[in-house]
């Protein structure tokens, strides 16, 4: 049975897109091409409560791929796949094509 | 007679769950399967009071299965058995088979 | 005549427990034993006011059995009894027999 | 396909402006010349939440010319296009011929 | 024409007590007896306003004798009698006999 | 076409006020003449929001001399003519003849 | 004409009094006289807002003599004569004959 993670307050759960190397028509990137630091989302926390106790929801949702912050972010591993747990505000925007 | 915390304001009591080092057919698992550092939710406290002190409720809740940071957490000793004291904001997501 | 103190804002004056060396039937305890950190509340203050100048009253109660943090309270001597002050936010949770 | 962030909470995307080198006379400036640290807001986000929760919007548009602080913002490359994210309080100020 | 000072905001104007050092039967108190860091309240401040605008008065008051902490708290010489500034929230309890 | 800046948030476009070095008179004045860290307010941004999420006017006007701090605000260089941005609150106070 | 400063927010212009170093019979007083760090209010500034933006007063007016830190306080000379701008919270409290 997979493990499931369900963040808790403000935190979003991201799987990392591995950048590729080659274009679909299988010739090698150059080194120097822009890697974009960007995951899907996976889940997200409920969200945090601001000081007047209301509840502000995360402001990503499920299924969104996001520019990430080149440091920070927890690494967590479930059935030995890598995940990366972020804090809503450390979340740099979301790509679209 | 068996020694019972209840834990203050938004902390939480968490019995670590050790990972197992063998299958459940006994064969022995490799150092480096992923080892989630999780933990059983034993109690919770009463939760704490935002700025307009208004009680915030702790936001996870006796018997869930949580995944803990790699630091952090006060160990405490009851009769004997190993606990760690968190606060509620440090726990990063709740586990679901 | 004994001195008595009443802690201001959200303080708490606590007695340690000194936890036993021997057992009751006066067998010397391993020195490995697990000492709780624990003490008796003698005197709550009346609470602290949070932003919107609302009394919050602290979450113990004189007669109180409540675990502590390793570090941290005031030494305060009356009348060659040792007590700690606590903020109410620093202390772990309440001991239930 | 051109691949388009929109930022999160109060970020600001914006695409630096090239101070010219020479007049549209064509005649080289000297190095002295003032070179204004500025540049065309691509995409805004929504603003952030205050301590009530309420959504303050970003001060900038889409399209404003905008004063840079000479340090911070986070560098992007979208489709080898470099753009700058900033924070909308780190915004100097808008320019306006 | 004695010099008075009323302290502003949350300061509270404590004058110390000098622990004896001898028994009012006037046998010398050994070194080891406990000095309590005490003082008199000569005069408090109207308070101080929280973040809601709101006046909250000092929590002790003119003729209490207060428990001190052992370090703080700002000089003051009126006429040639030391006093002592400290912030009400700094005040550890009110003593009572 | 001369550019203008509106300054964002809180902030203040000021244009330093060289004091003179020598009387009207045209007698040069000694160097330890006191000199003003003084300067006219070009520009006022909008105002910032405080918690409440209500806008905060700034607090010096167009046109305000303006005492300024020995240290701080970022240079501004337009059409080569020196400006300097202060944050409002950073303002000391405003002068009169 | 002489140049007024109005403080900005909370800030309060203070001309500092400087301590009698004879009595008023002209006799030499001893160095270790206490000398008050006092001075005579000249202006005030209209207060700060408070998180709500409700404006807080300044706690002392025009004309009060005040007790004033050790250390702090920012020197502005006008017209040749020397004052101290402090922030309303630094000021110790005000002194009355």
């Amino acid at each position: 049975m997979a493990k499931r993670l369900i963040p808790c307050l403000n935190r979003v759960l991201i799987e990392k897109i591995i950048p590729p190397s080659k274009t679909s028509a299988g010739i090698l990137l150059p080194e120097s091409t822009s890697k974009l630091n960007s995951g899907k989302v996976v889940a997200v926390g409920p969200g945090h409560h601001d000081r007047e106790g209301k509840l502000i929801p995360v402001s990503v949702k499920e299924g969104d791929t996001v520019l990430l912050p080149e440091y920070g972010g927890t690494e967590v591993k479930l059935d030995d796949k890598e995940y990366h747990l972020f804090r809503d505000d450390d979340i740099l925007g979301t790509l679209h094509e």
